[in-house]
């Protein structure tokens, strides 16, 4: 008899829907909770029991807070997914490759659905696990992978169906947006608030994968995919990081009225789809800048609803359980439908998604470091002008000793091409003491 | 043949959805839009077409900005539903009685699924209707009617279906909020604005439904169904609107950080679920404090998933499509859940959804008028204390030449019953010149 059948039968007659739990860290552990915690109400949302049946995980012995005495226990992931009494694997290990991957692919091949919080996974294998998913008729679901509990996914892929989308931004990690508002807050500066993080379990001992955007990358390489239709193709997702982001930076922007935020950005351009996470200025007063802590927000902009704002917790066992949940519900109550809202074979490469290389993208915050004497600032104006990059504001910030001066520029929009000829220029004058910087500011 | 079985049949064959559209005003020419702008994308979506076959509005001639010479036209919306070309209907009619009401019982009677932008259909009858589209295996679906574009209604009954709510509130009518946003801005009085609101088209010429808290009232009710699981029983929610909000409420608010809001909010309390529309301050660096202009926000606190924000546009032609056709596409793709999420059976009554008298619910904010003389303000201070209302800061504002002093207080959290006592022994003193204002300061 085909699995899928089998699950359908069950669905129609009301039986529960048998869980197979892989993973019981934070993400496995939080899940297996609210199983238990709210079990009633879960039961009248799905129109059935939602139960956890078997788990497996590496230490058996730990208390994960929920009684999983009645619960099987599988040494071996990918043999979770073979196990009669599951109707659904829940995979909560992680990981782009290994065991997480592993019993995504087993349970497919087996017949039951998926729930997964794994974003490096759907991130670099995404395309080719959902068309595994649409020919075996089984639901691929991942709502816990993007932006924790805010249903993000659910709402591109569905309450947003019938939009176009234009441009899908937001602040996708807390690690790094805690550090950043802390960074504003506190003026000190990278090294000493990382420290702080980790102490405080906000950020991992090992933190490249936060700060340096990768994290980031792989939630919007899906944003992407749901609003765009593109491939998720993380190798295509251009990464900036926030550890080159100075106290000076964040200072000056705020004077200007901006924020520095970590923002993942994606957005229709020349053929394809540009996604990139990096350090940007955002305007104070919007709801972005006004994000502070480690709380992710996501912002829609499509033709025709205009702006949606979505914004919640990022992360954590509560928020991360909600997710994995919803999708057991969706999938209790019957939703096969594709992983990415659209047919697997329809997903497009996403393509270089540039702008044409003349054409202006954005203003830029530039932070100049000039020899103070007459003429300097006109020399930069002039480089900055024979590349046609025109300037919004200017503004000359002090007068160190050493004979440095601070000048900070806001450009009007321009093609970063041209903007980088410019810096070229000034980074080869006599006049400029140290490399530009520059950030870009993102409309939002 | 049972008509929900052959529509079954329809979609496991990939046939389009053939959509009737009662109603062909604002929502409903939108929708008709929608379906021909964003066809293509619209299919990939549902995984079949979704086509509009007949119509039913007044005016034939009226132009759409759509052709729908293809499309067949029912003088009798009633008789639309019955067309057997007809798989879904889309009700754009409005209105708690009347041929919006009647549209949707016959298409549900004929086995039609619906989808509805009426909220007061819903609110004052959506019990009822959920169980007879439940009975008939039907999909009732209602996205567009709360909040406009903002997917909150899949949020909630979806998104977090694992959650138990604790609180939901929000800014419901864009129109309130524009006119309170323009107030504060503007330093003109309620008939001003209102009357620049009308002329530009975000008031009704009667804005009685807007400004007096039906239309907030009307979507409270429905998030609070989804939320918390009680029947929506329109007449139990609590009004109160923005007309007697005084331009010298919101700028004293604006003096002690706040913003005056009409916010809809809906919390478990005692027994219950208390629902109550009412002009409120809110902290002026909250997300809904920030919130200016026509837009929705919609905020959620549940276990486990903590706070989550939705933001968006409230209403207009693009937004309510955008809701609407989500719908038809959930629909497409074989969606046939519980209208509220839960069996219609399991909806409870709302109750009196009061705290305990005595439990201290909300700090308020208080504006007397005193004589300008000794002791006044130590008579009033007396007077909350007698109550057992403490005070957390004290104003005396300014002091016109007729002796009265404007006093602002902002008291401790205090029971409502306790503060109307209070008050009333203020307004029975001598010292009291005029009736005492007082809001609620809900916190956000």
């Amino acid at each position: 008899m085909n699995e899928a059948v089998s699950e359908a039968a069950r669905e129609a007659a009301g039986a529960p829907l048998r869980v197979g739990l892989a993973g019981l860290g934070t993400v496995g552990g939080g899940a297996a909770r609210l199983l238990a915690d709210n079990a009633a109400l879960i039961a009248a949302r799905a129109g059935r029991p939602v139960v956890l049946t078997a788990v497996s995980a590496r230490d058996r012995a730990r208390d994960r807070g929920v009684d999983l005495s009645a619960v099987a226990w599988e040494a071996d992931p990918a043999a979770l997914a073979a196990r009669p009494d599951v109707d659904v694997v829940v995979e909560a290990i992680g990981g782009a490759e290994g065991p997480g991957r592993d019993v995504v692919e087993a349970a497919l091949t087996q017949g039951r659905p998926v729930v997964t919080a794994n974003k490096a996974l759907l991130a670099h294998h995404g395309a080719a696990l959902a068309a595994q998913a649409e020919r075996a008729g089984l639901a691929l679901r991942f709502e816990a992978a993007v932006a924790g509990g805010i249903p993000i996914v659910k709402a591109l892929a569905e309450g947003l169906a019938a939009n176009r989308a234009t441009r899908v931004y937001g602040v996708l990690n807390g690690t790094c947006n805690y550090i950043l508002t802390q960074m504003a807050r506190s003026g000190r500066d990278y090294p000493a608030v990382l420290a702080e993080a980790q102490a405080k379990g906000y950020a991992e001992a090992d933190p490249a994968f936060d700060v340096g955007g990768v994290d980031a990358g792989h939630k919007l390489a899906l944003l992407a995919t749901l609003a765009f239709g593109c491939a998720p193709d993380f190798d295509g997702v251009s990464l900036e990081g926030i550890e080159r982001v100075s106290l000076a930076d964040i200072a000056h922007a705020d004077e200007l009225g901006y924020r520095v935020k970590l923002l993942g950005v994606a957005r229709r351009a020349g053929d394809g789809v540009e996604r990139a996470v990096r350090p940007c200025l955002v305007r104070a007063d919007s709801a972005i800048g006004q994000l502070d802590g480690v709380t992710n927000a996501v912002v829609v902009e499509a033709d025709p609803i205009g702006q949606t704002v979505f914004e919640g917790p990022g992360a954590g066992a509560g928020p991360t359980a909600s997710a994995i949940v919803a999708d057991l519900i969706d999938i209790a109550r019957g939703a096969r439908g594709p992983a990415f809202g659209v047919p697997a074979a329809t997903l497009t490469p996403p393509g270089p998604g540039a702008a044409p290389a003349a054409a202006p993208i954005a203003a830029h915050y530039l932070r100049l470091s000039l020899q103070d004497r007459p003429g300097a600032l006109a020399e930069v104006a002039q480089d900055l002008g024979l590349e046609g990059v025109s300037i919004r504001a200017m503004r000359q910030h002090d007068k160190p000793a050493d004979g440095a001066a601070t000048v900070l520029i806001v450009t009007h929009a321009c093609a970063r091409a041209a903007l980088d000829r410019a810096l070229a220029r000034i980074t080869a004058s006599p006049v400029s003491l140290a490399d530009p910087v520059a950030l870009r500011i993102e409309d939002v």
